[in-house]
């Protein structure tokens, strides 16, 4: 079962197999039908953006693809120079500006596209990769129960697509700063930065770099015990609270916080548990509110596979602000290892259930009128290529992994046309307005090769 | 009712609003369940091609986006310079080499994507556009009863869309070579071009350009009266015959089309026709049999929005051909005219068919268990933004079109939940374990704003 990655040619530009791509596209049919339950309208935005708008939120480390034509002049980069996008966010932000007459806030939308980065491929980072975005965008303002509602639409998402278990952590930057502040921190980025490095380099390593921040040792230990925390309920906010600092950005941390927590316990996702997580900072240097991060189980070297978080403002055109919240599942990022490991595949080649036998070529008439019968029924099927032995017909299924053989009468002993299912050989008479096969063979479905969470 | 193409700041990069995006979405839904009952596999190929292969088949008038790295280095261009594939034929033959060993034959994939192309934009021709394509390829044969089914399946695919009507035409190159050869004309491919200007310039005007290639009257009139013939009947291949010119190409050509014509009549679209017409000459420089193009009624200066033929050798390896026929169907530059002439629309703003209105931010969660009940039985759904007052929960759904709100006991007189069809007013007592909206109103739908034809 275990496959490669198809194109080995182009590193980072993964391709898939036709049996790989059925999981894949299964994926992105679940994700858009949970976002459409809940009321978040499909778009899509263009592939490329000037220059001047990718680099706007000072994210010059990113190593965009620049487009020039084959034809064109050689031209001096500008900020009009075209490049393709590198997520999904900063395009999102400026059609929202550039269209917000014609769109009604909040704004709820999906968004399920392919984005580009020049980076190191390696595994789960790959230079091509699908994004699957919703954000929730107002106009001026967005109360904070749509910080909980995102989640829960994402865990619900998550929760169809049968994936080793997630672990959603949520953090507040609010909080965070607020701790800080209270503590009297005054360069908080830099400390930031240093807490981020926990799980990498560990605490000590951590306390001298807080140390060459020239922060007192109380600091130090407040900042610790404050990362130390993590739970699901509301004994989070009461162990905050029992460190002892206190400012107002951290009451309004908390209280958001809190908002958020209330309402996780009622988000039952099997193979998925949410918990507040303090130590998470990745992020906060873009994010304003609540902000959120997912670990796969097996997977933590991936990194964080969906993550978001609440903005002020999205987007600003003049004195008006567009606030969202949204999250960013990497259907790449944790689809390709999964698939490129091997562990999951589709159950066969093609949609096709059935192969129609075809009994002579001045006869492959009759076995499409039995096919455009099937077919009126939603079974998708295909006549054999050729009116080979019967054996031969049947191998032309079994190589696709498709299940059934449909004979027409002139093929059978019975005179009377019938379906086989080749995996068992079991052949019985059928009719093709009628026959149905079962429910569990009309479309591929992903088969999983090391047994996965009950869900 | 009209409305503007969104975005005009970046010519030839079209993008659509929520209520727009939702047309074009159901059409590629539709044709890749099509294309999946007829037992096509849907495959993704990376965005890019190495230069090289991008013009491999001598396409170096076409307008190709090269990438290169923001931080990169830069370097010569070199076959190995990475460029957007500019359609799917090229990326589909690459793949299939690449794969060979992994697929199946004849394999039959679909695959919906975008393209680009740096050329000057018009209506209908984009920068960034998306392809809906299909092909059969086999390994070193493919029989002629492809030529049928790949016909048969686009038709059925495109009967679907609700278009204007479309009318299909089909030439055979080989038909057309072997009559020129029958003929004893020399230089073929400049009598092709010439003929190909027919609509554009009349046939005087092409005359000209024959005489000017040294062919005598009698050539000439034999050209202009295979051009002239049409028909969807074998009354075609008597004309041809009738002309008096013969070739063991023709010969070909003739069993060829004849094979083709004999299913169309089977092929039962409403608002499709489909006939041979012997002028079609553009793409013969490629193609080696059969030929297809596709004109909307009311947008032929569109020109053709379905195109495609047999190719002799889609792709080869060494002594290896992979014989394939594919058609090619311009979602954008189809649906594109139709949007931004404001044709066609969606129903709504959003996937949502009921707006839960919201009591208090306390009993918020009660709204949003009412949601959870529709959802769980398949009716798209949100949840107010805020306890506001009847009126303007009803004008929150009103602006997106959603027909239905959903009021809790505690805000209707009766004092049981309603729901309420805000088109008519109607107010109904309802349970969320139960209440079904009408099939109509459970997804949004294109609304067209002509009549079209009755399909």
């Amino acid at each position: 079962m275990l496959r490669s990655v198809v194109s080995q040619s182009l590193s980072g530009f993964p391709e898939w197999l036709p049996e790989q791509r059925i999981v894949e596209q299964q994926a992105i049919d679940r994700l858009r039908a949970s976002f459409e339950l809940h009321g978040f309208a499909g778009i899509e935005t263009r592939a490329v953006e000037p220059l001047g708008q990718l680099l706007r939120k000072g994210e010059i480390d990113k190593e965009v693809y620049l487009l020039h034509r084959l034809h064109g002049a050689e031209e001096p980069r500008t900020d009009r120079t075209l490049g393709l996008h590198f997520d999904l966010t900063v395009p999102f932000a400026r059609y929202v500006v550039e269209n917000a007459g014609h769109l009604e806030f909040p704004f709820r939308r999906y968004q399920i596209q392919k984005v580009w980065r020049g980076e190191r491929p390696q595994e789960g980072r790959y230079r091509e990769f699908t994004q699957a975005d919703i954000d929730i965008v107002g106009l001026a303002e967005l109360p904070v129960h749509y910080d909980l509602e995102i989640l829960a639409v994402m865990a619900q998402a998550l929760g169809r697509l049968e994936l080793p278990p997630l672990r959603m952590l949520i953090n507040n930057r609010k909080l965070v700063q607020g701790f800080y502040e209270g503590l009297e921190i005054s360069d908080i980025p830099a400390v930031l930065r240093a807490v981020d490095k926990l799980e990498k380099i560990g605490p000590d390593a951590v306390g001298q770099l807080l140390q060459a921040e020239g922060l007192s040792p109380g600091q130090i230990q407040a900042c610790r015990d404050l990362a130390a925390i993590s739970g699901s309920d509301d004994s989070v906010l009461d162990r905050v609270s029992a460190l002892g600092v206190s400012s107002a950005q951290l009451d309004q941390g908390l209280t958001e916080l809190a908002a958020v927590l209330a309402g996780v316990s009622q988000i039952q996702q099997p193979g998925l548990t949410i918990a507040a997580s303090l130590n998470i900072a990745r992020g906060l240097d873009y994010y304003t509110g609540t902000v959120y991060e997912t670990q796969m189980q097996g997977y933590e070297s991936l990194g964080s596979v969906c993550s978001g978080g609440r903005y002020d403002a999205l987007a600003r055109k003049g004195k008006m602000t567009y606030p969202g919240v949204g999250l960013s599942f990497g259907l790449s990022r944790t689809y390709g290892p999964l698939l490129s490991r091997g562990l999951v595949t589709g159950s066969r080649k093609s949609p096709s259930c059935v192969v129609i036998a075809v009994v002579s070529e001045e006869r492959r008439a009759a076995s499409n009128e039995v096919a455009a019968q099937l077919r009126e029924r939603g079974i998708a099927c295909e006549v054999a290529p050729a009116a080979d032995k019967p054996g031969k017909q049947i191998r032309f299924a079994e190589r696709r992994g498709i299940p059934y053989v449909w004979f027409p009468a002139e093929l059978t002993d019975s005179g009377q046309a019938a379906v086989r299912d080749i995996r068992s050989g079991d052949q019985v008479p059928a009719q093709a307005d009628r026959w149905q096969p079962p429910a569990a063979d009309l479309h591929p479905q992903p088969v999983w090769t090391e047994p996965q969470p009950a869900t």
